[in-house]
């Protein structure tokens, strides 16, 4: 470790000591590949890094109790705070003693800012420079309205351990001149957020648009660096553009993030997405795609010497007495059958969707373990070129 | 206990000494009012009675893991035969080693003979002296058979530790003669179902037809009892009969039935069922209300001094921060307030489905947890007029 990150660790240390429920933020080790593996304090509890965050998008992981998420060993869960604000309101779970107590989950939570969904699922959006004015599907096209106060006066409300500046996410591929424009109200936007925020406990996070053009996600990651927050995360991206570009923007925007703060890359992704990510050094990552995946019969696998996707449908699987995969030490593969789980996905049976979206989740949650394990003992190269050079096959584990 | 009972008690553990998996029934106390607590031996382990069996439909207790239910206190649970023969098939179960292993449940399972789903859910059935041929929903239209020695062969390959003899149910009211023939079939069938069963370690009950006619169900049992059989359901009944029918007809078939026997009514009940079954000398219940009722929203609650039901949609609940029950002690009403679980049903997640068939499970198994103790301890007869006399009131707990 060098000596710039020796002296933050140290720093963060102290001030740990002065204030135990202080955010902080700390490398254990850099791997030569840029790889990062540190550790986040929050006042619910300590989040090692690289992690994946569930995404718990209505104050439920769905189909997962808390207690269960506990047992996978997510160390926190992301929220969504535009479903929240319209559904069951941020106020009412203010009044109920926060989301930590509404939902039963006593560890870390993030919320995003509610400005990518305002963008992906308001109707009849119209936006100015004050913030964003939407109808929602939920009650009838009523009118709501979001501005940086409002989207930090929510999180607050929630109890949110680590805020997200409010934003705006311009889709892919956007008209000529609207990421730059984006970048510039994002800008002033969380800058508005930084004054907005009253709470000292929980952080806040400032967001890099920019699209796929790599001088704007540069020049925009100065000026939110500039701003100064917790955290940084890459938004903008996993849209709709390709991969190369993913990588390509998350490598151009961690190369001007300070290296003593956590950066979260939005949205992403696949497990391919998470390993590279990782080795541009990223820390956070959240997607719906393991659990969104699982309810649909989709399943993730990773043995030794192959990985690849498994659709637990195929009749292929009616009389297969093994697990999804032999290697799995999850709940789903220690006690059920490929054949038990076709049968009553099939019979559309709830304990399908939740056998499944365990099996995902520890692959995503054992990957990034494995991860951490691969950059302390500083060999995440390795880890990396063994990931690439699996042979990536669906139903790959037939044979 | 009498004489009569003591000896049989004393013959049962002889059988056990030599056979620990043999089938085996005894009585630990008869209460004055009639009300039975005893034991249940399987090669799959004790079922404590009076019992309440939770109906695993497709090899699944809709919502639950096995071990949830094994934290609930559930000692067996209910599978339809009608719908595991059609799918995934009894002999693909049997392939994959029985539905023990299939579903990962290691406590006993009784299974019903498919007859009554035949009748409820089969299409163009057409019915003979044989058996039944229909037409099932799944699989567009194709033609099955079911006759007794089908049924016996499809529970005997599911390894079922208490097997159904295949019955005629004749609906609601029946048209007249319907009632009588049925019951002739029955004692026809029955018979046939004790030639065809093969296997030694599961237990075989016989079914006690005759609708709502007293002199009917009298003979009926007097013939099924004479044929012989390790225990006997009453049948026939919750099919849209009055209450009063309900509690006479069962009166009068437990009159008949041998007090050494496990005595089950089929399809029953509501906790106010249960509890005036057990008055009857019933020993065994099984109903899909707990589970269905709670993936509607709706709640079973038992406070000291009232019962009643609760629907969680209601808008008096938003912000509500009290458990469903003060009083009770399962996971759910540990952890989530009602404003949780109204907000999580009407965001239609899969964890509100979860959350509430615990608390419904956990008011069945208990309620029969307090019967038996109140019967062990001589005191059933204070034990139903206190339960008689608590206010029914649907949303009871608002105040």
């Amino acid at each position: 470790m060098n000596a710039v990150l020796e002296r933050e660790k140290t720093r963060m240390e102290r001030v740990a000591a002065a204030d135990p429920s202080a955010f902080g933020f700390s490398l254990d080790h850099v791997d030569s590949t840029g790889a990062r593996a540190g550790v986040v304090r929050t006042r619910h509890g300590l989040i090692h890094t690289p992690v994946f965050m569930p995404v718990g998008t209505q104050g439920t992981v769905k189909a997962m109790t808390p207690g269960e998420l506990v047992s996978l060993g997510a160390e926190i869960v992301l929220a969504n705070t535009y479903h929240l604000f319209l559904r069951p309101g941020h106020e009412r779970i203010a009044r109920l003693g926060g989301l930590h107590r509404f939902m039963n989950w006593d560890r870390p939570i993030l919320t995003d800012s509610g400005g990518y969904q305002v963008y992906s699922l308001g109707e009849l959006r119209r936006i100015d420079d004050d913030g964003v004015t939407f109808q929602s599907h939920l009650d009838g096209g009523m009118r709501h309205r979001l501005t940086p106060e409002i989207a930090i006066r929510a999180q607050e409300a929630l109890g949110s351990d680590i805020m997200m500046a409010f934003d705006e996410c311009p889709p892919y591929p956007a008209a000529p001149g609207m990421v730059a424009e984006a970048c510039e109200r994002t800008t002033r936007w969380a800058a508005r957020c930084k004054e907005a925020r009253t709470r000292a406990d929980a952080a806040l996070f400032g967001i890099v648009q920019g699209g796929t053009e790599a001088d704007l996600r540069r020049d925009h990651a100065e000026e939110i660096v500039e701003i100064g927050f917790d955290g940084y995360a890459i938004g903008g991206l996993s849209v709709g553009e390709p991969k190369r570009d993913l990588v390509e923007m998350t490598e151009v925007t961690t190369a001007v993030l300070p290296a003593g703060r956590p950066r979260y890359l939005m949205g992403v992704g696949t497990p391919e997405d998470l390993v590279e990510g990782i080795a541009r050094g990223v820390d956070m990552f959240d997607c719906v795609m393991p659990t969104r995946h699982a309810r649909n019969g989709f399943l993730f696998v990773r043995s030794r010497e192959r990985r690849g996707r498994m659709i637990i449908t195929h009749a292929r699987y009616a009389d297969d007495p093994g697990p999804i995969d032999e290697a799995c030490s999850c709940e789903t593969c220690r006690h059920y059958s490929r054949a038990y789980l076709r049968h009553i996905f099939t019979a559309k049976e709830i304990l399908a969707m939740r056998l499944l979206t365990i099996h995902n989740l520890h692959v995503y949650l054992s990957l990034m373990r494995e991860a951490r394990t691969a950059i302390m003992e500083g060999r995440y190269r390795e880890f990396l070129s063994h990931f690439r050079s699996q042979k990536e096959d669906d139903e790959c584990l037939d044979g």
